[in-house]
């Protein structure tokens, strides 16, 4: 019986869960085979009280039994980035050439997935997920595909043998498109996301980020059920 | 003249001063080529005073104009290590095996070249110093030159194109004995540097780190400046 019991017990993932859509859909996949343990950043974001109660109301759907907000005082400090610093303007409406758009917040998810990649190893963890995509994303250069698996290499050289902590990142070749369709599949509540790199109430729809959420639902032939102005 | 002025002024570049021995000695090959700026961790070590006095003195000693200290408060609550946690011991005289010691600090290099690399690329410094040295070490994954040469390629991939951001660590092949020698010739002032582990009036003496610092010392001919218990 012991054995059964051991058998049926799921392994733990780590999942970066912003509260944006992508990061709402990984949660899910992840769920399917394993325990989620949510991980969360403030980094002194904009959006960042929007963020939390789209983190905490994912948890709560998710019934997420274990989780951690991990405060980075310091990358506002060192940003640099119009996402962080309010004296710089929001790119509204950008042309998309291959130009790293202001928003770009200098090596930041090397932070972030370090971090995620440190708790792993203490708490023994195996998997983390991440809700980069280089498809329809802005063009950061830390959301490809080559980045990721420099990353897991990185992982492999800098932490002990038997960690073997991998870095997942399952919409990684999807368009926005696809991974609306793939969350409603999952039943994704999408009502407590958030993308929007300006407003807190009402989406701006034009930053990036909800032009490229608005795309994802339109192509998609759904409607998004979250408010815009 | 003024093209001879610029050709004069040196490029800038951070370098990750500790406090120990190893980074003193690379700030000063580093302030031969460079204008330094320095960057140092508070993440919640047992001798964090120390390593702070340590730096302080460093920065005054070179002159060092620019410089930050990140606190990280989170890497306590996720560590997991001796080097942190007080309710674990600091392992003494251990024998030198091919295990990683209690005191590693899971990905925790990660985490601060990732912190250095954001804030070479938010100033446009293309230079990072790093004291990590492969031969006589502790052993930590993060200190070898394949995990150096991954998070090389990493930055390539992670950041602005025209960033060019590259981490050095000149004293990756080098053992104590040499490192000392090229401190004493660089005329590094030891006796403001700490190695110790786990005291922050006299080193132990015992702990992993006091015994490679004798050991330099020892096999070059020199006393080492600080106390012992």
């Amino acid at each position: 019986m012991i054995r059964k019991a051991e058998k049926i017990k799921k392994e733990s993932a780590i999942v970066l869960v912003s509260g944006g859509m992508d990061s709402a859909v990984i949660a899910a996949i992840a769920i399917k085979k394993f325990t989620p343990i949510f991980l969360h950043f403030n980094y002194g974001q904009r959006t960042v009280k929007k963020e939390l109660w789209s983190f905490n109301k994912l948890k709560e759907y998710y019934g997420v039994k274990q989780s951690k907000t991990v405060d980075i005082p310091y990358l506002k400090e060192i940003g640099a980035s119009s996402l962080l610093d309010t004296k710089m303007e929001i790119p509204l409406d950008r042309a998309h050439t291959s130009k790293i758009p202001s928003t770009y917040v200098p090596f930041r998810n090397t932070q972030l997935l370090s971090i995620a990649v440190s708790w792993a190893e203490s708490l023994g963890v195996h998997q983390v997920f991440y809700g980069a995509n280089q498809v329809d994303s802005s063009g950061y250069p830390d959301c490809r595909e080559n980045y990721l698996k420099a990353f897991n290499k990185l992982i492999k050289l800098g932490t002990k043998p038997e960690s073997r902590i991998k870095i997942t990142a399952p919409l990684i070749k999807m368009n926005k498109n696809e991974i609306v369709r793939m969350g409603i599949k999952l039943g994704v509540p999408f009502q407590y996301t958030w993308s929007c790199y300006k407003n807190t109430d009402r989406a701006c729809g034009h930053c990036d980020s909800c032009k490229l959420r608005l795309k994802g639902f339109k192509s998609a032939g759904i409607s998004d059920p979250i408010k815009y102005e």
